[in-house]
């Protein structure tokens, strides 16, 4: 079935299936029909009896409290802030514990602070602390919150609809759900109709609300747009804001903040409206955003922290439980979800997690299938993407991406063919994320910070090449809208793994091409990375490409010329204001390495060049009047003046020390003699040896039959 | 009984017993009478059938490569380094596998190796990488490390013993046992006869050969010195070199170093010369020093880092294991300290491992019993000590570490009345521990690097007053082993656990006196840290109290003037020249606060004093030419010039930060209104407001009876 046909059905459905909503309560996460299971599987089945309980804990914990539904004052994480975002929590808390418990304390406790919001409501003007240039809520100081308060109370409401009186409910319906929609809707008009998260946010809260108190009208605006044409709303999102493979533009942070409003709201759609076969939208775009979201963390559960990112953020987050609940019980049950789900310690009290802690109970899980893969960008697919190549087993997995995405939008980093490396369960070279305690009122009320925009953005602060000291696009975001790096290679050759990408519009005139690989050889446990920059220039430039590293510096070729006495800023601006010059150091060899201990583990760096580099050591700190900037070290293989040029590193995982019984191995790098061989628009090569044994790597760019060849040679 | 007849009693015990010996094999840490019962566990019991399989694997390993026994050649750490102690660790392993298994290959194995030993061993000279002042080895660089390979291979040899032939066991006992047992007795004869830990190694390794190869002249020497008159030896090393606590005075780190030799060989002497009633000897000295090993923990299992040593350390290290083994199965069979061998995950496939692995899989372990405690140093017991305060549960327990110790010797850091921290099962206010990357060969060849010296052993790396920029005995430990704190007050009271001590000879005229404590406050759900340092002098000084921290700044009392275009040393020397300055503030009010973010959690620490104070926030890194400090960063209270001079601050560690669920509680602190009210010779008062309501804290250094008073006041 093409496309086009799918969207007539869909659209033929939208106008059919109306008047046939489901009118039971509840109808969302949980349904009427399966209350009773799910009842028995919060005793039967471990995952989801601990979970419920937790629920229960705290919505008993809030019951012990008087409702407190304050005047809104505060920005994020202030006093009224919390409260309200804990009252969403608390209404959904206790509506779940009514509907399993079905004890009425619960219900009454969600309806007197729904009566306590419906009494006050319309008197709140926009909120106080409503920035410029950025919807604010009534709730909240932004909209953005309001919605999610919606989206949360309604399911509360949902749950206890049944028990509450018709007359409580026309109160809470007309003086507060009513005056809501219409915020959201009207007074929220732009960004309801926004293709954009705070717009997704904003249609579920509408559309799961028009459900709820059955108002087509709202499904229908929320669906379609407020003019109902298709051009925004919910499908136009889903059509827009994903590639093809469930990747969201601005990123994994923000892909799994997106997700939760889209598949909640798919859940509603496909109760109350099955004939519309949400679900499989878009040849099942849901489930591969869902399934995307979770290829696009490493194994310690962290999202990639590319552009915009808080960088403790896991796949144990909310949003991901909410999404791999209905991914197994509602689209597709792969076992290998299951290995996810205990990691979550969670399931959402609901009939999706009665599914899966019932099929983790039965033993049915499967370690998670992480896969390399090279997931594409753009609504068609076809604007870069994120290379991304694994090896090794869930426990000890070495793990290499490649940003080649076009830029995200606001959120994007200037970061042109990054590359981000872990080992070991952790960060090998690493993405600062973004700069911003979030929810931290002390820092800039837990919005981003300033040095958002003068460090982390910019291109310095990520492993790739800086030409002249300036950020690509000069960190101009309209500028890097307008263009996106082309995949040149993505593909596995013998024990090759190996992504190849170009971005030949960051900087006029200048080409870069940057070819990295996992390279298994046959005497080595752990692969080898072998990443080659190569830059194609009209003329001269000076080309910087740092390491941002983790761990310690323990070994290197040279002896660094380290600034004993001072430390100054590397640079004046784009970044390099804030980077504090260590040592610096102009070799005069044309390989060199740097031999790091991080968490046990050697890393060596290996690295050549046409000519001998200059290797410059860097920590973050300069220019940082408020102290935000978190602690971090690079090595910057940097050459002054060229004009085509090659990077060549290759990065060895060897050895390890072991602190506890004090004893140390193979501390030393196996591998010598690297050289590069050949260069050019063509192709490349270069040979080294490990444990005296030469090996050949050689790149040919534009034959896709043989790309890579790596051979061992006498 | 007394002392002096208990030592009466071992001294005609070493004598009547000698005829005596047990001579069969093996009769150390397994027991010829016991094999049977070990081998049945190793099925039955998980952690031994564990610690077996693990002995085993690795014996395996061992036999599937060819035996190597290098020509001695480098430092610790070097490739024949790491060879010889991988060859003792295959010597025991191999040992063991053959009792339990009854396979002759392992046997043959340690045969093989025995005898490339002996064929070699008597050509080789002293180490080539042997130092000046420092007793160099024949099989590695210094002699400390033959004797553990000795105390190692004499098990290894024990077990093998019964399967090799007669003829071997004579070629393996004349070349190279013999030989060795001269060695260590003759050529290190200074270090045979030292009352320090590299002596206990020695005496251990002479001792326990003496009774395997049944050499009662070398038992006694190891026992009662080489004039065998009790002036040195074994039992004089247990009366000097612990306190009556059992606390050894180099500190944590190398008390768990030293116990090995003593617990090991204490056993050997046990089960030879049970009549001698090692384990009672000095009032139970021995299982004393085993439990304050323990206890100088916190319960992420790390040692307090006092002194020279290595942070990662826990008591999972192989010398507890051994030590708490042995405690539970020969001394006594507390259940708490099956808690720690579980985290331990291993035990010694041995007759106390048996016990030890039975007693957990019965079901008998317990929590481990932290105790807040005040451990006496000196071998009387009358030279200062450490304080030790805990609250709360081993899962979430707030520690309190005042260091009023003696100097310790060699490896002693100039850091009277230091303060340590934990909370949240990690460090809040921490030591930096020592500089040094042990056993890596690129970083000075694993040795203490200079940096020890000029940076981590000086008294501005630690949490304790310095004055006039200088260090205590201006880091001279010849005056510092001279002197040591005295203990004021260590008690209860109420909710108040405190600990007080007074230090008077670290600066001329200055007396220094500290006084810190938990305090549990009904309103609270964790204890406040209240510390108060109150400086005495005869003229005025300087004074600087530096907090190193863990975590990030996100709060402050005032804005901190940051130095943002350039960085300078703080100083010129006593570790000073280390400390980059980046930012000062001359306050303009006589309280503040600073807040940290530290692992999800805030810790404000308010401070008051009697004027004004400066406040500088410092990181590690100045003059390190080769880049081998570790970051840090620290607070650092100063009083420019003053006399008498009183620090208080209160740290009280409030809410949380969820970055998983995005949200935040409590990022304020609650306390207010801190005030000094008085501080002079004889008592302290100060009062503060927590919520809203006020406290009082009161101090009378002289009044044991009510030396502390906390009240609440209206």
């Amino acid at each position: 079935m093409n496309y086009l046909k799918k969207v007539v059905i869909v659209l033929l459905c939208l106008f059919v299936g109306f008047e046939n909503y489901a009118q039971q309560h509840p109808s969302i996460m949980l349904t009427k029909a399966n209350i009773d299971a799910v009842r028995k599987g919060t005793n039967e089945y471990p995952l989801l009896k601990h979970s419920y309980l937790e629920v229960k804990k705290q919505a008993d914990a809030a019951l012990s409290q008087p409702i407190q539904v304050p005047v809104p004052a505060d920005g994020g994480g202030g006093v009224t802030h919390e409260q309200h975002k804990k009252n969403y929590n608390t209404i959904l808390n206790c509506g779940i514990a009514f509907q399993i418990s079905k004890e009425q304390k619960y219900a009454n406790y969600v309806k007197d602070m729904l009566l306590s919001y419906a009494s006050q409501y319309q008197k709140w003007p926009l909120h106080p602390k409503a920035k410029e240039n950025h919807q604010g809520g009534r709730i909240f100081w932004q909209a953005l919150n309001d919605c999610v308060w919606q989206v949360y109370t309604i399911q509360g409401y949902d749950m206890v609809y049944d028990a509450i009186s018709a007359k409580d409910r026309e109160t809470i319906e007309n003086k507060l759900f009513m005056p809501i929609l219409k915020f959201l809707t009207e007074d929220c008009y732009t960004t309801f109709n926004k293709i954009h998260n705070h717009g997704t946010w904003n249609v579920a809260a509408v559309g799961m609300t028009g459900y709820v108190l059955s108002k087509p009208h709202y499904v229908e605006m929320a669906l379609r747009g407020s003019k109902k044409d298709g051009k925004s709303g919910y499908l136009a999102q889903i059509d827009q804001l994903f590639s093809p493979d469930g990747y969201y533009m601005e990123g994994p942070y923000y892909q799994r903040y997106a997700l939760l409003p889209f598949v909640l709201f798919a859940k509603a759609i496909n109760n109350y409206q099955p004939n519309l076969k949400i679900f499989e939208y878009r040849d099942q775009l849901l489930v591969k955003a869902i399934n995307s979201s979770m290829q696009l963390t490493y194994t310690d559960g962290t999202f990639f922290p590319i552009n915009d990112a808080i960088k403790d953020k896991t796949y144990e987050t909310i949003e991901l439980v909410y999404g791999l609940n209905l991914a197994y019980a509602d689209i597709k049950a792969e076992p290998f979800l299951l290995d996810i789900a205990q990691r979550q310690k969670r399931v959402i009290v609901s009939d999706a997690g009665l599914a899966v802690a019932k099929a983790i109970a039965e033993g049915k899980s499967q370690p998670f299938n992480y896969v390399s893969q090279w997931i594409r960008d753009g609504g068609k697919g076809d604007e870069g993407g994120l290379g991304i190549i694994r090896s090794g087993s869930n426990e000890d997995q070495q793990c290499l991406l490649m940003k080649a995405a076009s830029q995200g939008m606001g959120h994007g980093h200037f970061d042109r063919l990054n590359m981000l490396y872990y080992d070991n369960n952790g960060e090998v070279f690493y993405d600062y994320g973004a700069s911003r305690f979030i929810n931290i009122e002390s820092k800039r009320g837990g919005h981003y910070l300033p040095e958002n925009n003068s460090w982390a953005k910019q291109t310095v602060a990520h492993n790739t090449i800086v030409v002249d000291q300036q950020s690509h696009f000069q960190a101009k975001v309209s500028e890097a809208e307008k263009y996106h790096p082309n995949l040149i290679y993505f593909g596995k050759d013998g024990d090759t793994q190996v992504v190849s990408a170009e971005e030949n519009n960051a900087y006029h005139g200048v080409n870069m091409l940057r070819t990295s690989a996992l390279v298994k050889l046959p005497e080595a446990n752990k692969d080898i990375l072998i990443d080659l920059f190569y830059i194609n220039s009209d003329k001269e430039h000076q080309y910087d490409l740092p390491f941002w590293y983790k761990g310690h510096l323990v070994g290197a070729s040279f002896t660094p010329k380290v600034f004993t006495k001072e430390l100054k800023p590397l640079g004046t601006d784009y970044g390099y204001q804030h980077i504090w010059l260590n040592a610096e150091n102009k070799l005069d060899k044309q390989t060199g390495f740097i031999t790091v201990l991080n968490n046990k583990r050697f890393y060596t760096t290996h690295f050549t060049s046409e000519t001998p580099l200059k290797v410059k050591m860097l920590s973050i700190g300069a220019n940082d009047p408020e102290m935000s900037l978190m602690e971090g070290k690079a090595f910057m293989l940097s050459q002054p003046k060229a004009q085509n040029q090659t990077f060549v590193t290759i990065t060895e995982v060897h050895g390890n020390i072991d602190p506890i019984n004090e004893t140390v191995e193979a501390a030393f790098s196996k591998i010598t003699d690297l050289k590069l061989i050949k260069s050019d628009k063509t192709g490349a090569e270069i040979s080294f040896k490990y444990s005296g044994k030469s090996y050949s790597y050689r790149l040919s760019y534009s034959d896709k039959t043989r790309f890579v060849q790596f051979l061992s040679t006498k």
